[in-house]
């Protein structure tokens, strides 16, 4: 199950995890290890939360969920998290795994929160707040910690979590603008599969801004359409400006997160860092 | 969710680290968050695992996974591990963290394996490796943790997890008889329940030694029986003088658990402890 599910991916967590820690100065050991942990964390948090979804397919590979019992699925998961904290442990900092223990806090109720209460989805604010949960708490903390194993200041520290939690937010819409135009082969699963299972994200949020009468998306996210109405809806969304709207707002919060880069007192280069900021927003899977 | 989940229940655990720290001089405030976090780890470890076994009564109260979704109930137990690390993050030593992470990782590759390997049940062996990943692992952790707490050298850390494994083992056992020897209202759920539910405890294994042609167990595990052969079933056992054999084996286990408390360099008295070990054998709910 472990094999399974800790191949491919992109690794981003961890390459921006070195990347940072290397413009930092730590010790290449210690950057392997909170990379390991993160991503371990990462994998975890998926696995539970494909298991929350019951999505079957992730990465063009069926889930864990979709292969085993559910309850192999919530060990595997919780077998992961135990890891992880093992790897952060290693560390031998108690202070970073305050940071890991309140990201995986963030993380957990953020899911509970969007999944069951019942608040409006097709909101920004709401949307914002569940990937700032998510998934920009992770890089956020992920970045605390590298600033913590630099010796950093707080006011520093601040900014490389500043700069971790931008990058997040920017990875996370372009990620969920990929879902609407992406092909069935680049996402690995059908597009526009979380507006199916009534996960309502950015660039349906922006239709509706440009589209207050159309009732598509409760249409959609109610279970009243097939597959066939989906895909029409997609092509509206497609041609409305939504995604341009989406898209953009991933540029602001990437250009804040190269501001706060820009900002850290710090000798060597920052234009790999700089490029992967770029690759995330411009990339097209 | 959570109101409704970390009600109930003996407090065991809490009560055995407040004694052993006490009687080590171990600060107040250090083993209230100690005893917290073991028990808001133990309250996460029971949901997932009722999740996994289907178990829909804990307690004489529904389990949270026969109230809410599965997904929430999975993400439930998430958040109390974040707090559980949380708490054990704030006593500032990364070793305690190292120790807590081996626990939960002994817990949940144990579960794994006893729940999805093809593995023997009916065997004295896998019974023991079970409950000492499932419930001693924790219980041996905790006291490991107590003592690290009172900065006690090397030997006497491994004599006081020796104490809360014994300890552990024994109360697991009895857990187990009670199961086959308890009312419904007792027990908060019907008698044989493990049974019912395909795990072979030590009471059905010295049973299948005193009777190894009987088929009733095969029959119950794979379900082929109603809920009155499980009753039939009951009281041969009970007559059987398995229940005593079980009672003795955890007998043997308290004795242990009280050698290495005593072997401990100590000033105060242990009697409380002492009686505590008493109380979990001979208990009758």
């Amino acid at each position: 199950m472990l094999k399974y599910s800790l191949s491919g991916g992109k690794r981003l967590r961890p390459a921006l995890i070195m990347l940072t820690g290397d413009l930092l100065k730590v010790r290449r050991r210690k950057l392997h290890s909170l990379a390991a942990a993160i991503e371990v964390l990462h994998s975890a948090t998926l696995i539970h939360d494909d298991l929350v979804d019951d999505a079957l397919l992730r990465r063009g590979h069926k889930t864990l969920n979709a292969v085993w019992p559910p309850g192999a699925t919530v060990l595997a998961g919780d077998f992961l998290l135990a890891r992880s904290v093992s790897l952060i442990a290693e560390l031998d900092d108690p202070k970073l795994l305050g940071v890991l223990a309140g990201a995986l806090h963030t993380m957990s109720a953020g899911e509970i929160t969007y999944h069951y209460s019942r608040q409006n989805r097709k909101n920004r604010d709401v949307y914002f707040h569940s990937i700032g949960a998510k998934t920009a708490s992770l890089f956020s903390a992920a970045m605390h910690m590298v600033g913590m194993l630099a010796r950093r200041n707080e006011g520093e520290i601040e900014l490389l979590g500043m700069f971790g939690r931008e990058f997040g937010i920017a990875y996370q819409i372009v990620d969920d603008v990929l879902d609407f135009i992406g092909t069935e082969r680049q996402l690995g699963k059908p597009a526009g599969s979380d507006l199916a299972a009534g996960v309502v994200t950015l660039p349906a949020i922006c239709y509706l801004e440009r589209n207050p009468e159309d009732r598509s998306i409760d249409n959609i996210t109610s279970k009243k359409t097939g597959q066939r109405e989906i895909k029409v809806f997609l092509s509206k969304l497609r041609r409305s400006g939504a995604i341009e709207d989406a898209l953009d707002e991933a540029r602001v919060h990437a250009r804040k997160s190269k501001a706060a880069l820009a900002k850290l007192s710090a000798a060597g280069s920052r234009q790999t860092l700089f490029d992967l900021i770029d690759y995330i927003v411009e990339r097209t899977h």
